[in-house]
């Protein structure tokens, strides 16, 4: 064995050790867009280029897209567009070290972006069938131009890619059909009466606007969204005759009523949630409390209220009293926040009443119509 | 570089190839039992052993189990018993060449079993976080013992299983949560009058019972389940007067309570649903019909109703007339079955009837009381 062998033997070695380690980096993400962005980094990486962008294929629209092309902004290419379409027409991976001189390549992206392209290695992602999934495009190598060996690495990084967005995919559908059945929950309660439909998603709307304010974790906001859709669902157990009564209750159809937030947690409660979610059916149960501990179920006071369930009060007072009821009109916005003013330190907290009124100024603000609803 | 350096080089890229093809296998399961099946297998291949068994740990439970262990029934041991029980105290892998002189060794398995444990190479699995979420026990390396480099290859499988086992545990924890909406979905129906209580759950009960004596695919008995379970979704739309009116119904109110299938199919027709239960919405809405084409919402004759239908038929009706009402008692089993004779050829399909008959038959076989409804 020459030298240059053992050398080309070593360089293999620790070729398929990097190919190891990101192939295990690669599948330990679940979330489409992470993972979409790290495979274009560490394929950069990996093959010591300067960029890479991975588009997908889109078939319906016969498009290749790319979420997330390093240092430049979501691209849409018709499918048979440039190099990358070329590689999808025929599927094999193509080396090109003179890009400019490529009657395929399209020099509109780099005159845009200020970009200079070199040299560019560009290779299919196949997924199990072995149907095209999308174009890997790698700009830049580095040092030198791309050889047989980058190809070869990139194949192995293409199939390892394939497969982690493949199963990002199959739990992005699950998370879908997730969302839609709390659609569903909400839509069912607002469905008892033609008077409270959108309530949930209206709700649901101007918490996520005031927890957004308030600079809430965008993982707390998305549960916070999920309580604040299904903070009625305890209304189920309320009878027809109670919940679409038309005008005032009587004081014992209203203590019937007001058992709704306690029903809320029972029955949510019954739903297998994973751990993140777990906290839901309790949090949707306190959307009645008030800051002065006048509230319900619990009667909780100020700071024993969680933050989430303030929230919720302010954003489910405002929309009932701007709806429209049997024996009323809805109150204009502008009117009902003085209402909701005046009772702020005492039903509702005023660093959420804050927030609201400064989510309800943008908000209204991006209307022409001042009158019209947000929806 | 000796011949013996070459020769273990090229000996180490060999392996370091099956390890990413390995790799690349495991991370395309994504459902756990059929990972750990090939967990197992992949792992005793690549390591030219003749059995490897995979222990997951229980922590609550302080055990250690094993789901599919190669060639074995489903073994529980204690957390700390025996090699696995060493590896996961130390974390340490080993390599132990006589095990029956090693004091940690439990011959009891082999005793049982009627193999001979003549290796043994038992490593530990970790999560992303470094905690042990199981352990490797590889058995009899067919040429040899174990040496360095297999303990070597034992640890990158596993860390490769590890990302493939997390993943589908995030993918089950989603799918126990889809099924849990599903549940919920239905209790809410049966929710609304007492009587009903449970009756979307027999329903789905009988209709899996039928649907698995005729020798259904998994994938459809799957779907069905869930139809079952929602074919009465619909009644949300039917006011509480009419639901639960006790006695029978006025010609107009029986004409309402007829739009309950169609209801379903269109409330349910807004969830979000992957390909493959894409049909449930216009599935569920099929109970009603008969093989007449005297039933509703579409006056559906013979093979026009999908078989799902044509299940759901017999299962919803039977436990319609063996249920209490208000204004009167449940009929027992054999009674209701010959009721449901009268009408086979007419609103039921023959061959769903018999196997509808022989599940019962089995059903009530099983239970020492025969008045007890199987719950």
């Amino acid at each position: 064995m020459t030298i240059a062998d053992t050398q080309s033997l070593l360089a293999e070695n620790q070729r398929l050790k990097v190919l190891l380690e990101v192939g295990q980096a690669i599948s330990s993400l679940m979330e489409l867009d992470d993972l979409l962005l790290l495979i274009a980094r560490e394929t950069a990486r990996v093959l010591k280029a300067d960029r890479c962008t991975l588009f997908l294929l889109d078939e319906k629209r016969e498009e290749l897209w790319s979420k997330v092309a390093m240092g430049e902004e979501k691209i849409r290419l018709p499918k048979e567009s440039g190099i990358a379409g070329l590689v999808v027409t025929t599927g094999e991976t193509l080396i090109i070290d003179d890009p400019y001189s490529n009657p395929h390549f399209n020099p509109e992206i780099d005159k845009k972006t200020g970009y200079h392209t070199r040299s560019l290695l560009c290779g299919p992602m196949r997924d199990s069938k072995g149907e095209v999934l999308g174009v890997f495009q790698v700009l830049n190598k580095l040092d030198g131009g791309f050889q047989q060996e980058d190809k070869e690495l990139l194949e192995a990084v293409a199939a390892f890619s394939a497969i982690a967005i493949e199963n990002a995919r199959l739990y992005a559908e699950l998370k879908k059909t997730f969302y839609s059945f709390i659609e569903t929950l909400a839509a069912t309660i607002d469905a008892r009466h033609h008077l409270t439909a959108g309530h949930s998603h209206r709700v649901a709307k101007y918490t996520v606007g005031i927890a957004r304010e308030m600079g809430l974790p965008k993982k707390e906001i998305e549960i916070l969204r999920v309580a604040a859709f299904l903070h009625d669902y305890g209304k189920i157990g309320i009878p027809d005759s109670i919940l679409a009564k038309p005008g005032k209750l009587t004081e014992e159809e209203y203590a019937q009523m007001k058992r709704h937030p306690a029903l809320t947690k029972e029955i949510l409660g019954k739903i297998y949630l994973s751990d993140d979610y777990r906290g839901i059916p309790g949090l949707a149960s306190t959307h009645h409390e008030r800051l002065d501990g006048s509230g319900y179920p619990f009667g909780l006071k100020d700071g024993k209220i969680p933050l989430g369930g303030r929230i919720m009060a302010v954003a489910d007072v405002f929309d009932a009293i701007t709806s429209k009821r049997d024996y009323r009109e809805g109150m204009p916005y502008p009117e009902a926040l003085e209402q909701l003013r005046e009772d702020v330190g005492k039903h509702f907290d005023p660093e959420v009443f804050d927030a609201f009124e400064r989510y309800l100024r943008k908000e209204l603000a991006d209307k022409t119509d001042e009158k019209k609803k947000p929806s």
